[in-house]
């Protein structure tokens, strides 16, 4: 190839770069304001980050970005379709047309509409009140029509708000696969519904503070966690951010009263592990980052539910619960386990268990559609909700705040956002099955504290490969196939079958994906 | 006016706030780095800050910036010379034509060459071996004598150094000042040496983090600090910071075995005070920042000495230091006032005490000019530099770790920085002449544990204006005249007079400066 080539990939690389770092600072932006920022420091960071919102979002749509993609082709011909340059430039070249097909005007006015409607919903669901949200919440659904309208043809509109989030999926494709998910999880929880309830009362009671610190501590390092790459804080909703591959920031929220904090940084552990095993080489690219949130998704849901409320990790780490918390002194790990993963329908999403949490998506996945089409009147949408929360879940909703606004996706616009949550417990399930039968004592390793073998297996297989390939690729280079509930069904049935006693035709004891 | 010169002054406003906000951005991540991010993160924050320099620095640059400065001159006709508008038409238009002189390439060799010297200076340092050193800093003079040149004619080279850290100020008039400076200090200091040296040993203990944080918190309060806008945290080296007017962020360093950080924590809290109580009509713009380093010393000082080590302040804080401190008991008031105000000439600028202090600064104003000017060979300069300790505070260099290689500006390519250190004591006391004579009962507020007089002052005074004006034409503004030592000597004389009961001639009880 000629100098020129690589010239223009250079240029191409550097400007990428650029984008990527406006990005990264970005996060580091958001981190800060959830973690450390005094409140009323909270005008000048909107500034902020618009200003590094613009700048990024120009170089990327700028014609000399259209010009370097051009200048590369010949030297992308050259190239191994596998390798970081040629996933590189086939990344930028969609990203370019993408922003570039959505005017910046109604961008801008999509990111304002939305930080006006977030402290609206606020208020709205702290005084249960959906009217006064109702007008920010069409606008926000406006332009998300508007936004379609500017993509171009697809087999349906919703494909393109999905597309923000898990890119390449397809709605009919997620439909297919909730349905199949519907129809074995309504009857599964129909008949734990009928057995008696699991006492779960060894989970409230008084943790102190810095003892959750303490085993959370234990259990992160175990994990992989090290002071020189990682930081843990508090914050009120937590997330997991990033600076870098080697500067990764989870956060939690403890609570004295029970436990859930340590299976919530559990979570943001999957989802802080990713983004730091991208390779390297990706480093400093738009690569360097996982690939979608289904997949991030997957992740953080194999560190909480697979393995943090696995029973092999419990045999590792319950001596060591108890000696923090003598109030499980007399508690058996039996019934602990059973505590960690009773079923019982709730009214609030993140509060939900293993089983009943994906209907709440699929409600919202389907209401979603609605909404977008636009049929029907926004003022009914809370009677609406309650009808199929009644309808899938079997109770009643008392008010909108733990309703159809117990939610912040909508206020932020970010429809299209949740499939991704039940997309990720499926996938979930669909590595496992591939990861236990290449490391068959897993449940040992687990039982002796030991999770190199899995970190290093999520490493090779998904982690260092970062944003090279779009997710359904990634899948089925890793399983052979595409988006499958099958697995995450089986799981659930011979966990939940074993905890509940239920009878056979749920139970398959010889699932693959729980420990013998 | 015309519809289109508002129209251009808009926009010209528009971009100053990006250029702005990109340079709030990169202080937030300087802060992250120095007290959250994990050390692994540093060379990811190395390509962050780099790309923020980077758009910043072509935002100011650009023809488009030079045509809306050209476009806005008839608006700028109509306009009050004082009005933030002109104010902030003319700061612009010298910041543009500034960085315009200095090509690119020079900027980022600058910068990339402190990135360099700067690891190599901190091992140096620890290995006490100057001659390691040596090409890095032959660098970083050889670029600031080219970074010169492209500058254009000035009285003297030094002047376009000094003019980056204190704008508008020249070589000639700074060197006039020390001189006064010096022909004060030195016998001052020389007849301090012949008496009896003080007793601080009470100052060195057992004084645990907690409690240190106590009494802190307290002083703090009282000066004004809130959670609402304020953070301290921990660090290696203590400076300040900030996000925005409403977002201020100190840094301590506690030892358990002093209270030194008490006098740091007071001398930052005057830093973040003057970014604080800048005008809000200037948020989001580039006035939205103290004027010049030597304006923002004379804050920090004020704090830490005319108020942290003055008496008034400690009769009201000494009970309460008395009560978290019990080893404070047996020592009188007198006792401890006299410690913290000792003099004691030292090897370490940081940790020299008031007087003596400038002394280290007149050596490296004095040895900058001369090592800009190239004369002679840098491998004599530690030789140089411990002849000069000698002769300027009488006490012997034992290495170059305690000498020349002390500090980190060098190394950071910061010459003409050390100037603004004393500028600031010296108008610290300038303007405290005008503060006692405006606000006669100050003493009693302080003895009351009231500061919000003085901080109202400092607000209405100084801390408004940001930006808007020159160092030099703010202190005419305030004190109606330049730069002018004898209130600051005065104030030496009058202080360590009493405290070392040093003959008539160097006394002056009556002086204005000192409580009765």
């Amino acid at each position: 190839m000629s100098a020129s080539q690589t010239g223009s990939f250079r240029a191409l690389k550097a400007r990428a770069a650029e984008i990527h770092h406006l990005t990264k600072v970005a996060w580091v932006l958001n981190w800060d304001q959830r973690t450390m920022m005094p409140a009323a420091g909270a005008t000048g960071r909107a500034g902020q980050l618009g200003t590094v919102a613009r700048v990024a979002h120009d170089l990327l749509v700028a014609d000399e970005m259209a010009r370097l993609l051009d200048d590369v082709g010949a030297y992308e011909d050259g190239l191994d379709l596998d390798s970081d340059d040629a996933c590189l430039i086939r990344f930028l070249r969609r990203e370019h047309e993408k922003a570039r097909s959505v005017p910046a005007q109604l961008r801008a006015e999509m990111i304002a509409a939305a930080a006006r409607a977030l402290p609206v919903w606020d208020r709205a669901r702290a005084e249960s009140d959906f009217e006064s949200f109702r007008p920010y919440l069409e606008r926000n659904l406006a332009q998300r029509r508007e936004y379609v309208s500017c993509l171009g043809e697809t087999d349906e509109p919703y494909d393109h708000l999905l597309d923000e989030f898990e890119p390449g999926m397809k709605t009919a494709e997620v439909r297919a696969v909730f349905d199949e998910l519907k129809e074995g999880l309504v009857p599964l929880i129909a008949e734990i519904s009928e057995r008696e309830p699991i006492d779960s009362s060894c989970l409230s009671g008084d943790f102190p503070l810095e003892r959750q610190q303490e085993i959370e501590r234990r259990v992160l390092e175990a994990f992989g966690f090290t002071r020189e790459s990682w930081r843990i804080d508090e914050t009120t909703h937590p997330f997991a951010s990033s600076s870098s591959i080697s500067d990764i920031r989870i956060t939690t929220r403890h609570q004295p009263g029970d436990l859930h904090s340590l299976f919530s940084t559990m979570h943001e552990f999957g989802h802080g592990l990713y983004e730091h095993q991208i390779s390297l080489d990706l480093e400093g690219t738009p690569l360097a980052r996982g690939t979608s949130l289904g997949i991030h998704e997957s992740q953080s849901r194999m560190w909480e539910n697979l393995v943090g409320r696995g029973l092999a990790f419990w045999r590792h780490f319950y001596p060591q619960l108890q000696e923090v918390f003598p109030s499980f002194a007399d508690v058996e790990l039996d019934e602990f386990y059973r505590a960690i993963n009773a079923v019982r329908p709730s009214l609030i999403r993140i509060d939900s268990d293993e089983a009943t949490y994906n209907l709440h998506i699929i409600l919202r996945f389907e209401l979603e559609q609605e909404l977008l089409a636009g049929d029907g009147d926004l003022r009914d949408l809370p009677e609406i909700w309650d009808a199929r929360i009644r309808e899938y879940l079997g109770i009643d909703v008392p008010d909108v705040a733990d309703g159809v606004l117990q939610d912040m996706h909508w206020a932020a616009g970010h429809v299209g956002y949740f499939a991704t949550y039940s997309l990720g417990n499926i996938v979930s399930c669909q590595l496992w099955e591939r990861i236990r039968d290449e490391l068959p004592d897993l449940d040992d390793q687990f039982e002796q504290g030991e999770f190199g073998a899995l970190r290093e297996w999520l490493g090779e297989n998904i982690h260092r490969h970062g944003r090279k390939f779009p997710p359904a690729e990634l899948l089925e280079r890793v399983v052979g196939g595409g988006i499958d509930p099958q697995p995450y069904l089986a799981y659930l049935r011979a966990k939940l079958g074993e905890i509940y006693q239920l009878g056979g035709n749920h139970v398959s004891p010889k699932s693959p994906l729980l420990e013998s």
